[in-house]
Order: structure tokens, then sequence, then C-alpha cells
């Protein structure tokens, strides 16, 4: 339980709820699956169990209950005030342009021509190579490194060259990245995540990928050099895809699978390599046949 | 060459073995098939090679033998024995509960009210974040991220509206953890690692997620938000085990493969989507078959 | 726009080609679709865009062209001389064999019997743990981890028995090692990379492995222990490779396949379990008719 102290009509104050049952004190706030009648809960559907008071769309006979349009946004009101994230001490570097509202963590590294935007907060040892530039109000998880060289070599009869990486990486505003992530900086020109991006854990993003905006990226994803990523598109985990790869506004992307060429806007792709999902869900469907199938045409 | 020295019948006492065989000195440690006539060697089966002493399970003719029920634990203690592991220089963090005998190493940065059991090692550049709590005698390696964000956005009209994750992460005792892991912390409850559970590199794990006791993963395996894994799962490397999954005590994961729903307990699953194992090896046999069966049907 | 100012003739001295067609300064390098009249660009084949000069294999009627016979890697020596890498503030540890012209960025953490080569940079929170020798002119990027344990348990009837890793890891000279990789150490011996290996961030090799030169590996692969792969094999991003595979000299994998056992010198496989990648793309070009023929089948 996380401690709390407070009554059900000041969180229906504090939400824009409308109260409905008996007045009660909160203690704590947990999933409704466990919360107690001490315990404040968000409930959108099935069993509403025993929790001392409800946030949800209507009133429950002989419950208390927060009446919200959202109950679970609702929830996320309560949280951000109650139970603030604890902040790690704080080490600024003296060579680069931080918005004096930014938070940087022990650990962080900030190279050369960088920018970090108001409110902006940067994990332990997250690094930013020279030339990234972060917006406003992003969250950089620990261990994440921004701007590290793309990854080009030149085939020559003496070996592979190594292609100098001389862009820079742009983050807008908004924006959250998991621990562990690599974001590369371009060859020339910039790679580019829009305003609102979310990516989780281990995400890789290669050199010149543009991300449009909103583009949500489960944990241990690839994205390799010089793909473009529409406005608003969701990629589960695992997805691996290949250079130049573009993906229209609005798709969505099946975890583990491995994409290239052109996916359409809106459309849902998944498996290796990629098909819409309708097509690879029946592949998926009747992938224990085959063996049957074989050995039955070989007759 | 590791360098020790020391003699067989030293070697002998120490693993409680029976010393075969003439005597000899020793100077160091090496694989069978390396070893020379001053090394100790761990003999388990095929050419015994070289090595001027063996541990193996009976007696050789001719051969310096220390006779022990298990070589390789054997050799594992002559190794805890004669080579501990170089420490880096400590540097405790001084606002969290640190028991005095755990190692924290340079560039470890650890958040509010975080626990650290006696005997645990975290390694450089190690990060927990707030609320994570370590057991005992564990080792959490290099760059690993411990506490991070869940990974959840709440769709709104406005946008994706951030979820807070205010649980913590609960990791037993005996547990070792990879380089580059991400274990995030919980929504409202925990994220939780057994007793005894082992964890490759860049393994990820999401909030909520629950392992047993004694689970091992392979290296750059993910598992999502929610999943329960039981005491002594096997995952091999690579596996996408999607949210909510749970997997029965017992159960073994091929690589690569790709989860959801629910593994029996003690059963083998492989590939994507998962299938028993006996199944999907039948696929992968005829794999390359398909092309020759489709042209055949067409006709 | 990156910021330079010089002329085509001393562009020309520089790269040793032959300037063609009038005198121009330029202000600027670009790639070839954006540059405008000010800018140096790189043309290889297509368009040739509005670049005020090209380095390019041959003149263009009517354009300024400095003709070199590798337009690309003139253009890297342009960088590399107009744009160096601007430096992070160094930090030297004073306990390990470090050559005076090694580079070694803040959050750098060097462990025991460590050696790093002459000219070799270590980026910011790169950890070597003990015994681990990088060779001349590397690069190893952010976060990545060299030496950490290999990962490997004894079954025991008390539970799994840690086996020391006493090994080390050796990289050979001008070796480049991208963000977050992890490299373990050896059980006994060590695992090794030779010379003019370049690994895309995140990619891990376990303990024991044996990397030939000019092995070259993209973003998120993974190579299980005691894995041998040979000269001037090109690996995709996010393939696995299994325990104590062979991977024949100049053999090139797929990306997302997943390998075991030998694969030949010089061949070209995908898929998992990978195949020749003729075999593979016949089988990835039916999938999607898979259902069908199923459903025939039945009938």
């Amino acid at each position: 339980m996380r401690q709390v102290s407070t009554s059900a009509s000041a969180l229906s104050a504090l939400t824009g709820g409308v109260l409905t049952g008996e007045f009660r004190r909160v203690h704590g706030v947990e999933a409704v699956e466990h919360a107690g009648p001490e315990d404040l809960a968000c409930y959108e559907k099935g069993e509403p169990g025993r929790a001392g008071v409800l946030l949800a769309k209507a009133a429950i006979e002989g419950r208390t209950v927060i009446v919200v349009p959202d109950p679970l946004a609702a929830l996320c009101m309560v949280l951000d005030h109650f139970l603030p994230e604890p902040g790690f001490v704080t080490a600024v570097h003296p060579t680069a342009k931080i918005d004096p509202t930014a938070i940087l963590d022990p650990g962080v590294v900030i190279g050369a021509d960088c920018e970090v935007g108001p409110g902006t907060h940067l994990f332990p040892n997250v690094v930013l190579y020279a030339r990234t530039r972060i917006g406003a109000h992003c969250r950089i998880h620990a261990g994440s490194v921004i701007g590290a060289d793309g990854f080009r070599y030149h085939a020559t009869p003496t070996g592979p060259l190594k292609v100098p990486q001389v862009g820079g990486v742009v983050v807008g505003d908004d924006v959250e990245i998991g621990a562990n992530c690599t974001i590369d900086r371009g060859f020339l020109t910039n790679t580019t995540l829009g305003a609102g991006c979310k990516l989780d854990n281990m995400v890789h993003v290669g050199h010149n990928c543009t991300l449009g905006s909103y583009v949500i990226i489960a944990a241990q994803t690839g994205v390799s050099g010089s793909s473009r990523i529409g406005d608003g598109v969701l990629i589960g985990g695992q997805v691996g895809i290949a250079d130049h790869t573009v993906i229209g506004p609005g798709a969505r992307i099946g975890a583990q699978s491995g994409l290239h060429g052109t996916i359409p806007a809106g459309e849902t792709w998944l498996g290796t390599p990629a098909l819409p999902i309708s097509v690879m869900r029946r592949v998926y469907a009747i992938t224990r046949d085959l063996p049957a199938m074989w050995a039955g045409w070989k007759r």
C-alpha cells in the first residue's frame, strides 16, 4: 500500500469528480483486486473488490465512488499529487546549454554543443554525445546513450573505412526514452524523434531515422538507419526494422516482427517477414499442421 | 594459464576428494584440452589430455587424479579459493540503507528508500531507482538499471497520458543479474524476482512481473508487464514474452521463442508463436520443403 | 549544414582528386539531395542535385566536380579534416595500464590487470572488468561493458552452482564496439575479438567466443558462449547464435536469423532455424499462401 492520508471529498475535488456514497478517509492507493477499506482504487470493469473508495465512471449501490469520465486518468492525477518521484542528487555538467529547470542525475555526461530543454529529466548515467538536442519535459532513463556514432563502414581494398558521423540527434518535447536505449546520431544531417514519442527500455534507433510525433515503441525493438516512421505508429517489442523502411502514420506492428520496404498508413502488420495481421494470424494458426500436410503430400 | 601454486594433495584436501596416482605440484588451471603437465583440469568425458592433475569421477591408469563425485563443482571450489575476483574501488552512497558488507563499485547510483542486503555486489554504473530492495549475496553486473518506470500510457483525446509508476522492485537472495539489464518497477505494487534467479546480459523484465525462485533467463530476452514465471523455469536467449503471460513451474522455453497466454508446468515450448517443442521441431524440419509442396500443390 | 570554409581547389588537394569545372568556395557538407550552391556533396548515382561542388568518379558537364576514384572515401577524408569529433573531459583511472595516448571519458571504470592500447577511445561509462585487454586505435562507445561474468551455472542437488569465470577478454586493434554492448570474459581462457571487428549497439558476445578479423555485427545480435566466427563474417541485426556455433570465414547472416551448428565459409544464411538464403527466400515468398494450401489439402 502506498501511503497517502486524505479523504474521498478531497480526492473528488482534486480529480474534478462527483462524490457518491458515504464519506470515507483514504490511506493508500492500491490495485482494485488488492485494495482494502482504507484504500483508493481505480475501477473499470469486472469485480469492484473491497476498496473503500473507487474512481469509476458511474455510481455503485452501497459504495463510495468518485464518478469521473476517465477513472485511470483521475488515478494518474492522484498519484502525481501524492506520490511525486523522489529525486536523485543532481550534478550539473558545466559545459552544455542546460535549461535551469532541467534535472541531471549523477553520472550523466553531456558532450559539446548539446542542449537540454526546460523540465527535462536525465536519469543516472545517461550520455548525450556532442550535438544532441533534447526538448522540453522529456524523461530519459538511466543508461541510455543518445548520439553515439551511426554504424556505417565503406568497403575498400584495405578493409572497412569508417564513415565519420557528423550529424546530431534532435528529440522533440514530451518524449520519454526508457533505460539502456541507444539513439545514434545522423551521418550528415540529424536523427529526429518527434514530440510525444515514447520508447520502452533497450530500444535502438539507427542513424538518420525520422520518427514522427507520438510514436510508441516497446522494449528491445531496433530501427535500422534512415527509416521513416509516421505519426502515431505503435510498434511492439523485439521488432526489427531494416534500413530505409517507411512506416505510414497510424500503422501498428506486432511484437517480434521483421520489416522492410513500405508499411501502409493505418495498417497492422505482423511476423517475419511481416504481412498484414489477418494473413499472418492465419499462417500462425496452421503452423502446427504443416508437418502433417507435408507427410500427406509426400505420399 | 591462471597462476596458482599448490599441490595435488592440497587440492584433494580442499575439494574433499581422493588422490590417486603420483604426487604432483600444480601451477595453473586450464581447460582439459589446453592443460599441460603443471596444470589442473576438470575431466568429464572424451580425451583426458595432458593435464598433470585431473579432477574426475574415477581414477585413470597412469594419471594423477583427484577422484570427486562432481568434478566441475570441485573445480569451482578451487577457482573460488585461488582466484578470488579482484575488487573495484568502492564508493558508498550515503543516503541508502546499504548493508556494511555490500560492495558498491564506482558509478553506482542508488535512489531513495532502497535497500541492499549483506554480501551483495553492485558492479560499476548499476542504477537502483527509488524503492528497490536487493536481497543478500546478489551480484548485479555493470550498467544494469533496476526500478526504472514501467512502460504504460493511457490513451486520451489529447494524446498519451503517462501512468505514474509508484511501485518498487524486490529482488530475493542469491540472485545474479547480468550486465546492461533492465528491471522495471511496478505500477502500484512491486516487480519481484525470487531467490536464486539468474539473468544473463541485456535481459528486460517489465513492470509487475513476478519471477519465482531459480528462474534462469539467457541473454537479450524480454518479459513484458504483469507476466508470472514459476519456480525453476529455464528461458533461452532472445525470447519475447507478451504481457500477462503465465509460465508454469519447471517449464523450458527455447531460444528466440515468442510466448503469450499460458505455458503448462514442466513443458518445453519453442518458436513464434511458441508450440510444444516436439511439434515445433517437426515444423522446423520441413520448413525447407514448403516451397516444393506449394509448387506441387498449385499444379 | 555542417560549417566549413574552404574552396574546391583546397578540397581537391586534400583528397588527391582532379578539379573540373569552375572555381567555387565551399561552406558546408551535405547529403547530395539536400545540398545547395555553397555545399560539397558526394555523388555516386541518380540525381546530382544542386550542390556547388561534387565529389564524383567522373566530370559532369556544367558542374564543379572533384574527380576521385572513390567519392565516399574522399568525403570521409574531408569530414575527418574539417569536423574532428569534440572530446569529452577526460578522467584517467590511476590503477590500470593505459597508454598515454588513449582517451578515457568520464564515468569510465577499469578493473585490475586491464590494458588499453594507444589511440583507443573509451566513451563515457564504459566498464572494463579485470583482465580486459583492448588493442590500439579502438573505439568503445558509451555504456558498453567488457569482461563481465560469463553465464554458466552447474546444476547440483542444492540448486545452481555459479561456475567462476576467471578468464579475460582480448580485443584486437582497430576494433569499434557500439553503445551498450556486453562482451563477457572467458571461463578459464579468453574471449577474443580479432583486429578490425565492428560491432553495432547492444551486441552481446558470450564467454569464450572467438571472433576473427573484420567481423561486422549489426545491432542487438547475440552470440552465445564458445562460438567461433571466422574472418570477414557479416552478421545482420537481432541475430541469435547458439552456443558452440561455428561460422566459416566470409559467411553472411541475414537479420533476425537463429543459428546453431556449422555455417559453411562464404555462404549466406537466413531465418530461424537458418537455411541457405536462396532456400529461405523461397519459404518467405510462399508463407502467405500456406493457409490456402492447408484449406485445400484438408478438403
